[in-house]
């Protein structure tokens, strides 16, 4: 059957706070029917996501009878779920729906809509169940197939995005790219990859270089970044990522304006130069790598300031910048086009 | 009832393959009654295991009757259990006793091994069961509290003997000083601490946290140190460690004559300059952090060699160096008191 997909985004029907929702929707929109708010009136999506067009966020279970699927669109720090969202969550497994959730805290381990589920006949499905439990041997890895990864200065800056436009720039242009999901979001636009951030720790770079060995028949793979190496939540993940994946080339993503980390916000972010040093010190420990490019987030800029800031970066990092979605991410796609020719 | 101890090791009765057993031996001995092992006559347990003097290695689980704990010594890469110790583990639980495991695989998920225990009423315990689900907030860290942490060049090099040495040197000197155990072996020696290793990855900084708020009225915390920043398999874990810790004071822990990466033989180290910088521009970024001693694994070099390597790394490092069992830790807790006093 085909999925008809409602997205609950319950009181954070905005771009910052339903990253999931957003990503879905600009890359599953065949797939879903709307968007679940009972906070705001029914409106089109665009006006509260700034994607999705005419898409209806409706404000009722009852909305779109023909919803399959009720998704959890929201992916907050320390995954569990909003109080508010609890209700209909149960009210979706009770009409029949499948549930998905991206969630460090698992559907299936809730009584109550485990139970709900089974008198249903609903599946719950969470995402970022995993049961990794190999450690890395970086044995076997093919030096034909080209490793490219996404790495940033912040959380939430847009690796995800600059992965997929990167991997389909290249398909377009006839290389046989694929995008390799490291994170709930990314998986259920892929529909494959792993929830990496919630492997036990032992096991991060094993389940990453597994993707790696899995899919390294392609020409090229893009390689989804998470958190930041200096973030003081995520840098675990960021490090068994990296040395997990043994990239080539790195692309650095950061969003303009951005001075202090997303979610701990009395710390500093380093400047980007500095980080820019770890990042090289820390993955050529396990394989020649360089950065290729350089990808800027500037949904908060004007056009001006943005023109002179991809400047400004073009000319000190000696790389190719840009914004994938103000302009595109053709000269991304360009450096890596290069790099496969050497 | 007081705890008498068998301790398992099965056909790995060595100092190299059964840490956990050398250490809890080391440090717990008036609990441990004897060691395991069907595949060796019995004999005294310094000739295989060169710690425990004359603890009986038995070859029968009904050699030692006053046994009402069995603990699993081994702490194996990816932490499964060894297909011959699995007999052993249900005899002792068919017997009565508890039995221990600090594997990543847990007894309590083994529906055999569960059934059994149900039977006899054997509590089995799970050291790396944890449900840590908090991040890390960088929030309330005390400046009161010097923070000691024990880094690597490799794994399985010493760290938390060192950390339990300085710990307990501090305190004969008169120091409040903790051991902070952040693993199964380290956890059974100290009775607190937090498996890190087998945390969720994104909240292994979280977790490291929470065990420094806890202790920080004490003047000292030794943080025990995992992995390498540059291992392969466990990167991530001892990156989380160090971020979630904070550092005030770093000392570096080798192993002489120690080249190829401990479960990936073909992983060449990196020299161990060019680590030390790793690991303060890493620490650096998440609080101000410096070296202040080396601690030397000599265990397999003779005596002349290793005081010629111990006064090369004073001079070169310019920080006191010193084999903690060879000699003594008092040139790395003086370091530490004169942290103190500034």
């Amino acid at each position: 059957m085909a999925r008809k997909i409602l997205i609950l985004t319950e009181g954070l029907t905005s771009p910052h706070s339903a990253k999931t929702a957003c990503s879905v929707i600009r890359y599953r929109r065949d797939e879903v029917v709307g968007v679940l708010d009972t906070t705001v009136p029914p409106q089109p999506c665009q006006a509260l996501l700034e994607v999705g067009g005419d898409l209806p966020v409706v404000n009722s279970l009852d909305a779109l009878p023909g919803a399959n699927v009720l998704l959890i669109g929201i992916a907050p720090t320390g995954g569990t779920l909003p109080a508010p969202m609890r209700a209909l969550v149960l009210g979706a497994i009770e009409r029949g729906l499948d549930v998905e959730s991206g969630l460090h805290e698992f559907l299936n381990d809730d009584a109550e809509f485990a139970a709900a589920a089974r008198a249903t006949g609903s599946t719950l499905r969470d995402l970022r169940r995993n049961n990794e439990r190999d450690v890395a041997k970086r044995q076997n890895i093919s030096a034909d197939c080209l490793r490219i990864h996404t790495v940033g200065h912040d959380c939430s800056v847009g690796k995800m995005v600059v992965s997929i436009e990167v991997a389909r720039g290249l398909a377009r242009r006839g290389a046989d790219a694929k995008f390799i999901a490291t994170g709930q979001t990314g998986m259920l636009v892929e529909g494959d990859g792993c929830p990496v951030d919630a492997v036990v720790a032992d096991f991060i770079s094993g389940a990453v270089e597994k993707l790696i060995l899995e899919h390294q028949h392609h020409e090229v793979l893009v390689i989804e970044g998470q958190g930041s190496l200096t973030h003081p939540c995520y840098s675990a993940v960021t490090l068994g990522l990296l040395h997990g994946c043994l990239p080539d080339g790195l692309i650095y993503c950061y969003e303009m304006g951005r001075n202090m980390a997303k979610g701990a916000n009395h710390i500093e972010l380093p400047t980007m130069e500095s980080q820019r040093e770890l990042y090289l010190a820390m993955a050529n420990t396990a394989h020649p790598c360089r950065f290729i490019g350089v990808a800027i987030n500037s949904r908060c800029a004007e056009e001006a300031a943005y023109r002179a800031e991809r400047d400004r970066i073009e000319s000190e990092w000696n790389l190719p910048a840009c914004d994938v979605f103000r302009e595109n991410p053709e000269p991304l796609v360009d450096a890596v086009l290069e790099m496969l020719k050497d």
